[in-house]
Formats: structure tokens, sequence, C-alpha cells
């Protein structure tokens, strides 16, 4: 049984779904990469390591993944492509308010596997490219909010959607990654709407 | 002869002053730190290369810095105690843009000290601790420009000096450190007036 999950977060392994024999190695082997890199860390994170704990014959692991960047690629190329959608609540209040709840989620939430995936990205180039992907993709599927709002008369109709996201989103990211301050909860909506102020002052015209 | 430098990095090693040999010390240590980190990552950083580097004997350099977690947090302190005060152009405008370009310099400078004393907070727990502490203190000082911007009537009076600051900045860093963006110069600019045009509508008023 997989409990729900926030979407927006890293960790999201698909629901166990058809796919045969393929698609189950895989799914052993990237909770694997993910148990083991947020209980060890990077350090321990090795081929052998991974193979042992998912159950699945090293050969197939060498095989499929090569090495250790290529495991934390696919963690990150699955986040991607779990179909995920944004909020659509009717309001830009709402749309990014959700969006920032779900980003505070998966940066506090236990087992940290958004913060481990983050600090591998500084140590490989391949992990660095694949997260540089998924958030590439995260603000794209978004940008559908700021277009909606401009839609609704809600900002200007030529806001930027990206810089507005970033705006609403990086200081969560910095307080919780960076800074590593205890921001609490009430950080998703006073970021996301002190963004939207901006937005609404036109700032993000260009 | 030490060329000027921006001040809001992490490189600034002082100019050599009278301090004696103590002093002097120090600074080979902590060049040697800044220089082996740079060019070899952290997983090269050890006690021995840095004494080697740094010509200073083994037995001084353990006995003062103990480990590389203390040698990284000294650089910071070093960073930390630099009587740096933020700029004092007139206006809150002009004081956040000098302020983003100062980061975004310290950002994309090479060699890249600060994105690898960053990489190394997420390695050793002394480097976070100092780095967190070496951040409060940057915004700490900072927060006279929003002071003095609500005196001037720029901005409502109750707003909130660290969320301004963080809002204007954070994007910077998600950008730079995180996103791995290539974000040109001009986002100091944008992403400080973002910050402020939220500020006049109030958005950081607690």
């Amino acid at each position: 049984m997989n409990p729900p999950r926030p979407t927006n977060d890293l960790s999201n392994a698909p629901p166990r779904r058809p796919g045969g024999r393929s698609a189950d190695i895989r799914r052993r082997v990237l909770d694997a990469v993910r148990t083991q890199l947020v209980e060890h860390g990077y350090d321990a994170l090795n081929m052998d390591a991974v193979a042992d704990r998912s159950g699945v014959h090293r050969t197939t692991v060498y095989r499929r993944w090569r090495d250790v960047g290529g495991l934390l690629a696919d963690v990150l190329a699955e986040a991607t492509d779990d179909g995920w959608r944004p909020p659509d609540t009717g309001s830009l209040d709402g749309d990014l308010v959700a969006v920032n709840r779900e980003v505070y989620a998966a940066l506090t939430t236990e087992p940290p596997i958004t913060t481990a995936l983050i600090a591998a990205s500084f140590r490989s180039e391949q992990a660095a490219d694949a997260l540089r992907i998924f958030w590439a993709d995260r603000y794209q599927r978004c940008a559908v909010i700021v277009r909606r709002a401009a839609d609704r008369g809600e900002i200007p109709a030529r806001t930027d959607p990206r810089r507005l996201l970033v705006a609403a989103t990086a200081p969560l990211y910095h307080e919780l990654i960076l800074l590593r301050t205890s921001a609490g909860p009430h950080i998703a909506a006073q970021s996301a709407r002190a963004a939207i102020a901006s937005a609404r002052a036109g700032a993000f015209v260009d």
C-alpha cells in the first residue's frame, strides 16, 4: 500500500502499477537508493549497497544504471515523469499558496529525501543535471497558474510566469535549505502572497 | 597587494594588517583552505594538505583548528568579522540593488569560493553552523536599510526587515546555487525591485 504523498517532492515512487518485471526492478532499486541516501548519505551510496538492499542482482544494477550518478538521475527522472499537475483553485492566491504548501511539505517531510537529493547534487554532475531538469519541468508546468490569473485579470497580462513562480518559491528553499532556519509553515502563504503583490504591481512584466 | 573584492562574499581574507605571527599563520592557513576547497573540493580538504599548502607546521594546524570542520568554521568566522557595512545610497532601491549586486558577484565570481563553502555546508555540521551565523549576521546588518526606508516613508513603518531582505536576495541564491541557471546580472536589480514592490504593498507587515 502506498500512502498519499505530497507530489511536488522528490520521493514520489509512483503507485505500483502494471509494468512487469522491469518496472518492478526499477521500483525496488530506486526505493533502495532513496532509503540508502536518507539513512546514510551520499558517501554510503554505492552500487553494491543498493543492489543488496533492493535484492536485485548486482549485474543487473550495473548494466542498467552504470554508476551512482545514473541511479540518482533515474530517481529524479522518475519524479519528473510523475504526471503531477499544478492546483487549479480558481484564484492565483489559492493556486500559489497550494504550490508553496507542497514545496514546504517536500522540504520538511521525514525522511528528508528532497534535501538529501539537493545535497547529492553538489557531489554528482548527473544528479545536478537531473535536478535542474526536474525543477525546469515543475516551473514549466506551473506556468499555467500565472496565465490563468492573467486571463482572469488578477495580474498584468504580460507577467513573466517563471519570474513570479521563482519569487514565490525561492524564499522557502532559501530559508529551509541554505539558511537552515526553522521557518514555520506560515512561510508558504506569506511568500506566495508577497510575490502576488509584486506581480500586481507589474514587477514581473518585462 | 590585495585587489579590491566584493565584501558580501565569503572569500574576503582581510587585507594584511598588523597582528603578528599568529595573525599571519591564520591568514596563510585560511588562504590555503579556500584555495584547496576551490581547486579540489571538499573531498581533498584535509589537515595535512592545508598544512603543506600553507607552509605552516602540521602540529600547529592540528592544535589550533583540530579538524576540517574547524578550518571551515574559521573561514566563515573570518568572513563574518570583516567589518562589512551595508550600502547607504539614500534610497531603498539604491541600497537593495547594491546589496543584490554584491550577492550576485559573490555567487558568480571565480574562483567560486562561496559556492564551494555552501557545498561544504552539506558535508560538515560545523560549516553549516558557521554559514548560518554568517548569513544571520549579514541579514541583521542589512536591517538598517529597511529601517531607514521606513523612516523616509518609502515603505510601511512596520515592515519586517528580514522578510523583505530574504525576498530580495532569495531568487539569486535559488537561480544560481540550486536551479543552476545562468541568470544574468540583471536579476540583481529585478529581484530587489520586485521585493520593494511587495514591501510598498504592505506584504511584509506582520
